[in-house]
């Protein structure tokens, strides 16, 4: 592998780029291609955010919005009980009175960005120590925010680019009335399962249709996207619209060791026991798996993509590519005089992250919330800080408080999701388990949290005792003085309380050495604005970028492995595997073989830049159709978090064309095909 | 819980007994009964010791052994492959030229015990630094071992007990050519899989059948059991003969504190890594799941046992019994000028264990094989070793190439086991992703072992290349000289020579710091046989012991647990959970259902003091007849390990009635069951 060709060279499909300074030179180089204003608009206001963690994309005028089957599982899990199972089972709404509305999901739709790094900065004077500087930039930020909010109505968010580099404003558009219209059963959403996902070639049917509506009545959506009819042909130009959620690009060479030897294994140790407890929790019953699932599933994939970017970090070859390019930028540094404040920015962000290191341990088990682990600590701990917070100035409050997003958290805080005691528990028995083996037993905090019982006790108590499983509870706990909470008896709220003195100090520490690092990553970013020219995109930040790339297949140990698989391929693996779980088909794909056009291309891969939270992202041509939907990335993908390469990494989606054959044939879904295509329109 | 009540009364079932020292005593006291010498040497030599871990027993004059399925396991994995899947399928001989004989498998039966402590305390002079002290106890050991070898012809092993408080020798009649009979399918054996391991009430029927052979002929056995016919009783006394592994009871406080904090939360670390790892291997195809079987329930299974110790370390009211009577010792200690010398054995261990705790970690990854772990690097690492070893007198070599053990090293060294290059290396790259995360990927040994590459890449190249896979060629490498060794190209030996100088400096540190804790245990032993007037039994040692005990059921969240479930349970269960995975019932069992008599007993539970390594013990009456076979203990019995409790800890068995019952109308084993039943003697 070339290291610095792929460094510095402009004709790779690199990129998630921000829809306010898009890829223009580069589209036009490679590909003879110049978005428009209105074809960058239409594109970024069809796209939507799912809070809940993924993408997805308007695709009819009535509000029908294409998403990930695993980024609906949120909600799918959330409205599904022992009777109802529809994470299995599936469900298709036949009239617009049966679609059903979740719990606590929130959309959001990007309508304009502003920078306001200016402003931002303003407010941050020089020679500030950095624990001023982080409460003037956290003050400026959510006075900006509440502002915005006033003059617009719209959720406003000032989002943090090329790690403090630059600001922007970002507006949104919320729904917050989202309906279920249809979900796949998770046996074709997600076929292959684990040993498939982050795999290639794919077999997946991970869709799910939602509707938003305003007040009562379907969404009327001016920007949705057409539907194509032809899916996409091999090496065509597609682009992806969605919001990646964190990448590492931009970290020093420095801070990617600490990733890979101290903070990758930690977070693997952590996710590993979470798997076997819910893996055993979940071998119980079916009634027990149906519980943990959408949480079993998620610590799987965590712990997939971390292990991917693990064996990425653990790779000589690139590993040399980030020191040569650190290097390369270092010496420019060097050899410019304009460059002469970046020169000890590497320093300092080592210098500030050995300070984090040193108590990364203990802010993981308390102010991460792995020591409580559960649902009902998490409640209660916000609870408990809402109360105290709103005791203080906007500006002064942690940044989750802000007036501006509270909204937000109250609907989260107040969903009737459903709460499974014997899950809570072995959580909360696990997590106590854990905090105990971290600290030690005998350490102070231990001791408050355990109140001199064994963790198994301790949780059993705190679970079946506690009130803040009542919605109406949380209500009557989140009108309290603080003087009041003080003298709540409830055991769960206690223990938040008990603990919060030392969690917030902790946080403080990183919030101040984060400020350190986040000056000195500014003024690297300078220095790679004037190295390369102004080219640059920012690290991701769960916010709307535009990735574009290529369709076409690579090469594995010497085998090609094609561009895209076919409805036919997905029988033939189930064959294979005689049908076994993880490869079995649900009854309706048995049944319905016959029906079906086995010819009907299924997943395709591209070159496209993408990363976790592009789950659910729309595939467009050039035309801005939707041609396909991104629902996963190969397992050489997982690199992508730290350095993006296009020799075997491939971005992984589903085409438009089987989910149109499927809903006729599979699900007698024919008018949810028919609106998709336009019919309605 | 009353503390000191508990550790000083002698009316509990406590105690994993010497056959050369019965608890006369408590049998007497308690229940009346006497042993006589007979009654002793008859169960003594009808006990067999499983070397792959476990316990048997002769049952017919012709040779028959029973076991647990699980402890058969090992025997079972080997000979089976992708057509012939033993584990899932069950085997029966129907005739003796049908039983399969095992690859590796070694029986030890115990014929007679020795006093040798003064011998080697003689050879152990007074005020011999920790070193010298270690190297001549290894050195008298190895030459007690070798005369008796010489001797006897028997197997020759000196047995530490009492923590070093004594020496026995014990020989053992060795069996080689051991072959499978019977083995039931996996599916009834672990009925219930991970999520009812170590619980009641149970429905397993977890045995095996094999049968000794000396001279290609079965073998005449004069000691074996008699088949009860009426099973067992409540409240009756029982007996149970085996091999319980390792227990921690004599620890001081401090050993138990290090076990809490440190040694158990890392244990489970690497366990839950593992236990990952090969339920993500497992997933990949039913061919995986086959290969993986053994390895995975065997993590698993200790996974379980080890969060179940730990919930007892971390229950405080058990750590208090624990202390409490640790002080009591200590007073009596202190008070007595007869044992001034042992009043600082306690900061003694503490001290020794502080140095073997603070390189613990590379102690677990170089000499205890984590860091590459895998079946082919122990081969080459066996390998390496032997050559070594063998340029040195017997008395200075590693313990486990002392010659008297050779004929069983060679025997696992070369056996014909199938070995899975995809299975090895997903473990390899695991392994090797571990040492580089534990130590830092920079770390000169993981430089050494990694030589440059990523773990994923080193681990493919080292077990694709390597010829320790092949019998032949190990045996080749076997014979070299020293020299001849090291210019070997292998790389897999290459790999273990490169680290081996590592290796043997931590276990020597090790090794010379047990001395050091060995002799201050004597010590507390010494101060033990005074405080209990010699009514002691030294801690578990994976050597035969007897143990007692009442057949009782137990109460349970304010429940009655019966002493015993039913065949109609069973079935019960099974429509409970839709005979879903792990709660479904193999074919043969939902067929022969009819012909069952349902009301016969399965499953019951005693106080018997037990532990791991106790699977397979035979269960006898007053009269010595074989009633049934452990296989399992409850949840609350995995605190054995530290101390002995009868509120809610039991030994689970199998009842000897079923076995025939099953044998008769589900395998249609008749001849099987009449030789059990003594219808050929």
């Amino acid at each position: 592998m070339v290291m610095a060709l792929v460094e510095t060279q402009t004709w790779s499909d690199e990129g998630m780029w921000l829809f306010n300074e898009p890829p223009r030179k580069l589209l036009k180089e490679k590909y003879d291609f110049e978005p428009d204003a209105a074809w960058l608009e239409h594109l970024q206001q069809a796209s939507v955010r799912f809070n809940s963690g993924g993408s997805g994309s308007f695709v009819s005028e009535d509000g029908l919005i294409i998403s990930n089957h695993h980024v609906g599982a949120d909600a799918l899990q959330k409205f599904s009980d022992q009777e109802h199972n529809y994470m299995r089972d599936g469900f298709y709404a036949r009239s617009r009175s049966e679609e059903k509305k979740c719990l606590d999901l929130e959309l959001n739709v990007l309508m304009g960005i502003e920078d306001v790094t200016g402003r931002v900065n303003a407010a941050v004077k020089e020679g500030l120590s950095a624990e001023a500087a982080f409460a003037a930039r956290r003050a400026v930020m959510a006075e900006i925010e509440k502002e915005s909010l006033a003059a617009t109505g719209l959720r406003s968010d000032v989002v943090t680019l090329h790690q403090g580099g630059s600001y922007h404003l970002y507006r949104f558009k919320k729904y917050t009335d989202v309906r279920l219209v249809f979900a796949p059963e998770q046996q074709i959403a997600f076929y292959g399962g684990d040993p498939d996902n982050f795999e290639y070639p794919r077999f997946d049917l991970d869709i799910c249709l939602f509707r938003a509506y305003e007040n009562g009545e379907p969404a009327k959506v001016k920007h949705h996207l057409k539907w194509s009819q032809k899916g996409v042909s091999e090496n065509e130009l597609v682009f992806v619209s969605g919001h990646p959620g964190r990448t590492s690009r931009q970290f020093t060479v420095a801070e990617l060791e600490y990733q890979r030897d101290v903070r990758m294994p930690y977070a693997l140790q952590w996710l590993h026991r979470q798997e076997v407890l819910l893996n055993v929790f979940s071998g119980r019953s079916t009634e027990h798996a149906r519980r943990a699932r959408e949480l079993y599933f998620g610590v799987q994939n965590s712990r997939k993509a971390r292990e991917g970017m693990l064996a990425g970090l653990l790779d000589p070859q690139l590993f040399a590519r980030k020191q040569a390019a650190e290097k390369r930028l270092r010496d420019i540094v060097a050899g410019n005089p304009d460059l002469r404040d970046c020169q000890n920015a590497w320093d300092q962000i080592q210098e500030a992250q050995k300070i984090i290191g040193a108590q990364a341990r203990e802010f993981n088990l308390l102010e991460g919330g792995q020591g409580f682990s559960c649902t009902l600590f998490s409640i209660a701990r916000t609870l408990v800080r809402s109360v105290e917070e709103r005791t203080k100035p906007g500006g002064e409050r942690l940044r989750e408080f802000r007036e501006s997003n509270l909204a937000s958290l109250e609907m989260e805080l107040f969903s009737e999701e459903p709460l499974y005691e014997n899950l809570e528990q072995a959580r909360l028995e696990d997590a106590l388990t854990w905090l105990a083996q971290q600290l030690g037993y005998a350490h102070p905090v231990a001791q408050k949290a355990l109140q001199g019982r064994s963790p198994r006790a301790r949780a059993s108590d705190l679970v079946r005792t506690t009130q803040v499983k009542e919605v109406a509870f949380r209500k009557k706990v989140y009108e309290l003085s603080l003087a009041e909470l003080k003298q709540c008896t409830d055991p769960m709220i206690q223990l938040a309380l008990a603990v919060d003195a030392e969690a917030r100090a902790l946080r403080k520490v990183v919030e101040t050495q984060d400020e350190v690092k986040k000056q000195a990553y500014s003024r690297i970013a300078k220095a790679r604005f004037t190295a390369d020219k102004g080219s640059i995109y920012p690290d991701a930040t769960f916010t709307l970028r535009l990735a574009f790339g290529t369709v076409k297949g690579y090469e594995e140990n010497g085998r090609e492995v094609p561009f895209q698989t076919t409805l036919a391929g997905l029988y033939e693996r189930a064959a294979e595997h005689q049908q076994q779980p993880p490869f079995n088909l649900p009854q309706r794909w048995i049944d319905g073989k016959p029906k079906l056009n086995l010819a009907t291309p299924f997943n395709f891969v591209s070159t496209a830049d993408i990363i976790g939270g592009n789950s659910g992202s729309p595939v467009v041509n050039r035309q801005g159709e939707f041609v396909g939907i991104i629902f996963d990335g190969n397992i050489q993908s997982l690199v992508l978090d730290f350095l993006y390469t296009d020799v075997q990494a491939r971005a992984v989606s589903v085409n438009c064309q089987p989910i149109i054959e499927a809903l006729r044939k599979i699900y007698e879904a024919g008018p949810l095909a028919d609106e998709l295509l336009g019919a309605r329109q």
